[in-house]
């Protein structure tokens, strides 16, 4: 059997690098799925073995905290492992290393089994993939469990945009990326020069769909915190939560 | 001295695929800056090297000719080398193969070496970079040099979007694979099921910036062949010429 806790490596190019010659948040985002589909498919339960029974993971919720966005050139580890799983949701954690060991930050994640027949959550604990043989007791994931996040009443949007292509991925539902994408380029550039998104919450309620016209409401709760809400007419798609911090 | 080609290799995770499971363009684009990133970076002449005269390299031209698309979960090698250098541009070619050896496409890039300061071309016959000792003479790229392409005198244009956070790269202009993401978001999912891109040609024209309201039109040449043009204002930002292929 695999070690529990699996411990993958990402070259920061030059290319996902944003203007602060930093690793996006998105592409941290990148590298959270990869490490999970991988760890996942190392261990018999991946996309590609439980898409035989015609089930996809689909990612329910996700909050990341980073405390220093890795720079440019740089190689940093990322290690994940299942903290716990439930009867329709396993909670699996995230830490972001760098080359010195020093940690950079976490992420905590929800996902479900979805059969992409029938659109319901299988039953985790009555699976013919066990997942609990790999729960991991030794690993302490400091972010604690995601909390609601509330609707924004704004009537005005702050952004609009079309589903297109690009955000479309494999299960023909919305990429989980690309949510994340959409809501971050609500900020002007100018707030990435003084600050970084030191927390990010998402919960994702339903699935956007090629064509779909979402409109992004944005509520500002105190200097440096957000929500966000992309709305596909009166319903949310998913919400968000930034926490920014000040850059040392 | 390393070898002239290098040779990198990539795995398809199921999130960078589209609806049919197959990579998508952009995510094929992607390998290609990544390929030649590390292969100018383990030469000495990379991103990092350069930046410390505060030079960056420059994509001025791109080609890409895909017979078949890599399916999620499959592994791919791209091997890049040098074809030639002169006084203010280099050609840099590449194949993607598959695990068994056989050839999916080519690609087709042209480069320059621009000093962030004067915005200038470096002439890289006379640089302490010398990229001539690296031009291989053993491989062919079957993929002929790009000849002009021709701007689109639609007055509709068919898509527009605002230059946000997430295009903008490292060097505060709009990142290379963004123009391209946003370009190929002009088709309908539809066309997607029917067909593949076979060619895709891109010249850069001039840098998106932050906040730039960007616009598409198009021009239909022909069954399968479309010029698109994205302008800011009058101006052309870059233009690209795209062949489809039915499906096998």
């Amino acid at each position: 059997m695999l070690p529990k806790t699996g411990s993958f490596q990402f070259h920061i190019e030059s290319y996902v690098c944003d203007f602060t010659e930093k690793a996006t948040l998105p592409v941290m985002t990148s590298f959270i799925l990869d490490a999970a589909s991988i760890h996942a498919q190392q261990r018999g339960f991946g996309y590609e073995d439980i898409s035989k029974d015609s089930i996809a993971w689909v990612l329910s919720r996700l909050s990341i905290e980073i405390y220093e966005y890795p720079v440019s050139n740089q190689s940093i580890k990322v290690e994940t492992w299942i903290e716990d799983v439930g009867r329709f949701f396993t909670q699996r954690c995230f830490q972001f290393l760098d080359e010195n060991e020093k940690t950079l930050g976490y992420a905590r994640s929800v996902w479900a089994a979805i059969d992409m027949q029938t659109r319901r959550p299988v039953d985790l604990l009555q699976w013919r993939f066990d997942l609990t043989n790999y729960i991991e007791k030794e690993k302490i994931c400091p972010i604690e469990k995601m909390a609601k996040i509330l609707p924004v009443n704004d009537i005005d949007p702050v952004m609009g945009y079309s589903v297109r292509y690009s955000d479309i991925d494999i299960n023909k539902h919305m990429n989980s990326m690309k949510y994340i994408e959409h809501v971050i380029n609500i900020f002007d550039l100018e707030i990435f020069k003084e600050k970084f998104i030191h927390k990010f919450e998402i919960v994702y309620l339903m699935e956007g769909m090629f064509g779909d016209k979402l409109k992004l409401y944005q509520q500002q709760i105190s200097e440096n915190e957000y929500l966000i809400d992309t709305k596909k007419g009166e319903e949310s798609i998913c919400r968000t939560r930034i926490i920014w911090k000040n850059n040392l």
